[in-house]
């Protein structure tokens, strides 16, 4: 399995997502400027697989800073790197706390190995009926530093039943395109590239049994920011009664925020919609909104698929009690 | 204004879109191979535009080809160039039937311009409590040699009051993002540039007002084959309670056909999908699905805007009667 973020002693390696599928550049990031920009660059991306990488970043940080406040200055800036997904902040916030840092992120990537194991157990029964799944941006190992969330569930199904998918190719940065096709053709899982704006056309002709996504912060109410293109799958799944879900661990949920109208949307630069592959699409000077993420609203969720197993609606109830559940360490 | 389509005596002359708006290519086709070309490869597109474009090629195609034999097939080359516009074959037709060949398609063109200043005369009032549209695809000159349908409609309406226009970017193509954003540059009009999946979020957020695009072609009841897209974008108008314009003349309405069940849907290469401006963006024999065109329900269209008026639902009744319209000398 392909390994996007790892412990190397003196760094922190990973591969460079950018330049997948066409290229596997495998970087060491020493120096927090190094860390930060992996992030922010989106070299490394995934909701989870940045916690990871965020873990092993404040780790490396705690081994090479020895004054305490620019230690803390420099894991402020790894822990706000990128604003919308919640796993990053979580993943700092226990290693800071831990006695050994790097013990404390070699658990958290263990167990997230163990918690994408976990959910896509959990997600089995859905498929039991479905044979042609949608699903959008990239979720799979390359986005955990696991075996993947939505993207794991798809591929543990097709080890069990064949599955046709199709993929979202997923603009601005295409990760479908790039990731998603790349990991389900490394795993021999039948899959069809579309461009995003065909998915509710697809929904439509191809009769799409279910459609999974991941997330990168769900609200306490189920609201759940993921990827630029989810609501408007979620809105066309719903319109054709298509079942939506959501496939995230424990760690993706900020029960402290009441609503999705609370989470922070990261709007980024111009550039990765007005150029590609560093020609341009529009002329210089063109106006343009790029929110990376929206907003799906709970109502539109199906279920969430964890490793404590299906969240169902009313989620006002099932989302808070995730807090009365016992930690993995227990539940393994 | 600027000038897709031109008939210039012994070719006929058209803007290779493609390479828009970096570069302005004028290009000469003369046989039947060159004009078949240009409409094929989408150098001249937009339903309206390329039955101008064929209508001068059956004209000159009469000039050049004396054997009729040779002649009929070349023209059912142009004729089928595209399966979905109706509006390429609805103009071969009519330029077959005229005693001067190059007289009625100088008809046509002119009435294209004529038909598009009624259509914007007839969506003002539309505008006239709306100043955030979205808009798909290009739909302004480009796509009719005129004023354009639906972007000509907003053109027309920004000249009066202040607007601000969402665009999405339109892949494969990118006709929004390099056509429609060049077309509202040159004509003052504030635009923003978005990727398709930011429609649904950018409804939610920016408070649109309306959605106005275009049509290839328009079944007896109402349903709409348009660019891949639109039918997303007319499921998330609906969910947020936003009214959806199709603009079209009636060239594009296909009486004969019950329902857009029946509407033949181009597929194109997977290459438009798989690369871009030359660079590959997904691995080499990536499967692709790849619809230039979808179909969007007409129980989802508040109403369309015709050279004739709005017609307004039921469509089963508003439609048909476009058949006792007088004809636009008639009108004008």
């Amino acid at each position: 399995m392909i390994q996007p973020v790892r412990w190397a002693d003196d760094a922190v390696e990973y591969i460079d997502q950018r330049h997948l599928p066409h290229e596997t550049r495998v970087v060491r990031a020493q120096t927090v400027d190094e860390l930060e920009a992996a992030i922010q660059t989106l070299a490394v991306r995934g909701a989870p697989a940045i916690g990871v990488f965020g873990a092993y970043a404040v780790a490396l940080l705690r081994r090479n800073i020895s004054d305490d406040a620019a230690f803390e200055a420099a894991v402020q800036r790894i822990s706000t790197a990128r604003p919308t997904a919640i796993n990053l902040s979580w993943a700092v916030d226990r290693v800071l706390s831990a006695h050994d840092m790097l013990a404390e992120a070699n658990t958290i990537h263990d167990e997230q190995r163990k918690v994408d194991q976990l959910i896509a157990q959990s997600a089995l029964p859905l498929f039991s009926g479905a044979s042609r799944i949608l699903t959008h941006c990239n979720t799979g190992p390359l986005a955990t530093a696991g075996e993947g969330t939505a993207l794991g569930t798809i591929i543990a199904a097709a080890a069990r039943r064949k599955l046709s998918v199709y993929v979202s190719e997923t603009r601005p940065l295409l990760q479908g395109a790039r990731l998603t096709m790349y990991e389900l053709r490394e795993a021999g899982v039948d899959a069809t590239l579309i461009v995003d704006s065909a998915a509710a056309v697809t929904m439509q002709q191809k009769k799409i049994d279910l459609v999974i996504v991941g997330a990168d912060r769900i609200a306490r109410n189920g609201d759940t920011a993921n990827k630029i293109g989810t609501y408007g799958l979620a809105i066309a799944a719903a319109h054709h009664g298509i079942p939506f879900y959501v496939a995230a661990p424990r760690s993706s949920f900020d029960l402290s925020l009441e609503s999705g109208a609370v989470i922070p949307i990261e709007e980024r630069g111009s550039n990765e919609v007005r150029e590609l592959n560093g020609a341009a699409i529009a002329e210089a000077g063109t106006a343009i909104y790029n929110p990376a993420f929206d907003v799906t609203p709970a109502r539109l969720v199906t279920a969430f698929i964890t490793e404590y197993g299906i969240l169902q609606p009313p989620y006002a109830e099932s989302i808070p009690d995730l807090a009365n559940r016992p930690a993995l360490a227990v539940l393994a």
